[in-house]
């Protein structure tokens, strides 16, 4: 089964938004078995968008539109599919209701606008996928051997119906094979390292396959198996997955795809510790990205964000000799450590500081990067190396950097050294 | 002059990466005056992409292509071009030797691997773009009318090249109209609401055009004009952004496409004040968008990331009292504000606190939350209200009111009131 994703949106054209909703439901019907050949993107253009449906429905056997299926003037996605269908639109009292129903319920939007009444139409002879979390209702329609589908462009609407009613047809389209994805993510390596030490599994194996992918601070090796059942598939992969593991050792911070903050989060919570943070350059990012994850509270205590020498005196105790002799220095991390640590009364206690860039900061070059660990035995370590690239790069290699540290530190692992020149 | 962009690349299609190249490319055109009327993705598949490059050939001036440039053997866009052009690709010397001299300079990435010589071949007839930060050239190559680019996928170094040669040259392509957006950026007012007292204004006005944005906690407003030149185009806008100004009033933070962090480092640089927060629900994320400001350090001193109640009283010094009645109440994050502006000694303090979700927290449904603000005359204000959504979206709406109670405090603007019940 090929699938194809057509995304209608001026605002993707204008560069304002980027299309993150292919990227989903690509992701989605990768994992059902449905190879994705191509994406298109058009405009709110009548003519345009028939004509996308046109060559998508040449090429694949699932159409996917996402986007134009709101109450305004311009969202003319069901217009474009009466269109290239070649029938008429026509009003279902049942969705007036529908729509009514949901504006009398939701009191804080208003009374209904009667330009939403555009919502209850659907081309002839197509189905209407009912939405829960919006007010568009997606469109279902068989045309000539091939399945077109239309779902909100919102984002969240858009994966209740792909995710609820799309992907569950499709499955069942797509019949026998399930396709069965484990992804390792691994941290202190580069990619061509990693795939260095799997070249010869990555030629030989041709199910499970083998997949890298690289972002800031991380790779991740994707093994990815087919067979009639999960069962099946998951037996294919797990040798793989258990050779794979072998061969990168500590590197390997999660098997189950979980973000480096989740792995931390289940090591704290695994070895009953809690955690404090001071952070510097990253301003509250290890904190975010902590909290981000329910239930954080069980492990993460606190960051102390201290901005200035003066907040890193103040706050957490750092002596003004060492603040004297820099803030991007060992000195100054193990100290801000040691402060989180007992300012929050926590077990393990993660500092963070440096030159984020553009310019030098107090002495240190753009990219130089402090991070250390203080835990309640008295045992700590720090490690000082050198980020290239922009701002944001430098912020999040050091968040990756420090979380990694404490990750490692929890699992027994070797600290990685300072790579600091001096 | 119509463009189109094509993005090569097998990850786009298994939903591993969204297309932010796609974005940026269209957003960078859009501001030199070229129309884009469609994207593509394709795979790592030569007979797809040189479809993907007939089908924009046949519709649009220029094509611009993303991905598929590097060194190893899935990276076939140099023949996909050749093959669509019927040349031959054609081996540089002068190539080889950039690239034998980038590896030799960065020795961290080790020796060059052979492979890499592919980036020295060119199809027949074609210009190269020399790359600064990477080591794949880029591509330029007219054809029967039409001009065609390529460029590497990696973020940075497309953008180098785009911003660096292929815009400035289209820019002259496109020739006289200059095409100027202003975008004037709103918190505290709903879409539909800014909408509605700018009907008419969107109806009636064709240069400039008026367009909105809506993302969580913000409405942009986009006001675009075009004329032979940048001053002209700037003189047909303004008085169309002075009357929108004047109708949303304090809504507006920005007329200058800021974000609401920066406006609020401007505010305080304006006024020499500082500031300092205190996040519980939010776990670092104001004071991580504060930073990521170069500069943030002028104004900004510090967050204390208090997330659990122990914390929240042993480094903010909340009474006891206040806790056990709940940590997502008024009183706490009166409490909170008044504690971080006193721990770090700072003009103004911010505090968010609230339930995130998925659960209830201490008492309070998702999405409840209080944030509070307090100066150093002993002025406080506290706005309690409810977000819809899930975690992720209840902690960036916290954000945005946090900080847009700042904005207005410092503006001296009217400051929400709280709209819980009860």
């Amino acid at each position: 089964v090929r699938a194809e994703i057509v995304a209608v949106g001026t605002e993707l054209l204008l560069g304002q938004i980027a299309d993150t909703n292919a990227r989903w439901m690509s992701e989605q019907l990768a994992a059902a078995g449905i190879d994705v050949t191509n994406h298109q993107a058009v405009g709110d253009n009548l003519d345009r968008i028939v004509e996308a449906l046109r060559l998508a429905a040449a090429r694949a056997d699932v159409v996917l539109v996402s986007g134009g299926l709101g109450p305004t003037e311009d969202d003319i996605t069901r217009d474009a599919i009466a269109a290239f269908a070649g029938v008429p639109l026509v009003f279902h009292a049942e969705l007036e209701t529908m729509l009514r129903e949901k504006f009398r319920r939701w009191s804080a939007i208003g009374a209904m606008p009667e330009s939403n009444l555009r919502q209850a139409y659907v081309p002839e002879g197509a189905r209407w996928i009912v939405p829960d979390r919006g007010t568009a209702p997606g469109l279902a329609l068989r045309l000539d051997g091939i399945r077109l589908y239309a779902v909100p462009g919102v984002p969240d609407e858009m994966q209740e119906m792909i995710g609820g009613t799309i992907v569950p047809e499709l499955r069942e389209l797509a019949g026998g094979d399930v396709i069965t994805s484990r992804i390792l993510r691994c941290a202190g390596m580069g990619e061509s390292a990693v795939a260095e030490r799997l070249a010869d599994l990555f030629t030989s194996s041709t199910n499970p396959t083998i997949a890298y992918l690289a972002s800031m601070g991380e790779v991740k090796v994707r093994i990815t198996a087919k067979a009639p059942s999960a069962a099946e598939a998951e037996a294919l992969a797990e040798p793989v997955v258990a050779e794979v593991r072998a061969r990168l050792g500590d590197v390997v911070f999660s098997a189950d795809d979980e973000s480096l903050e989740q792995a931390v989060l289940r090591l704290l919570g695994s070895t009953k510790r809690t955690l404090a943070c001071a952070e510097s350059l990253t301003g509250g990012g290890v904190g975010e990205r902590l909290t981000a994850v329910p239930g954080a509270s069980a492990s993460f205590v606190g960051s102390s964000v201290v901005y200035t020498a003066e907040a890193k005196r103040r706050v957490l105790g750092v002596p003004d000799d060492v603040l004297a002799a820099g803030t991007v220095t060992q000195a100054c991390a193990l100290a801000m450590a040691i402060g989180a640590r007992d300012l929050y009364g926590a077990d393990v206690a993660l500092s963070l500081t440096g030159a984020a860039g553009p310019e030098p900061h107090d002495g240190a070059a753009p990219g130089t990067i402090w991070v250390a660990i203080a835990d309640t035995s008295g045992f700590t370590h720090a490690r000082g190396f050198v980020s290239r690239g922009e701002r944001d790069r430098v912020r999040r290699w050091a968040q990756q950097a420090g979380l990694d540290l404490v990750r490692r530190h929890l699992e027994g692992a070797p600290l990685p050294e300072t790579s600091l020149p001096g």
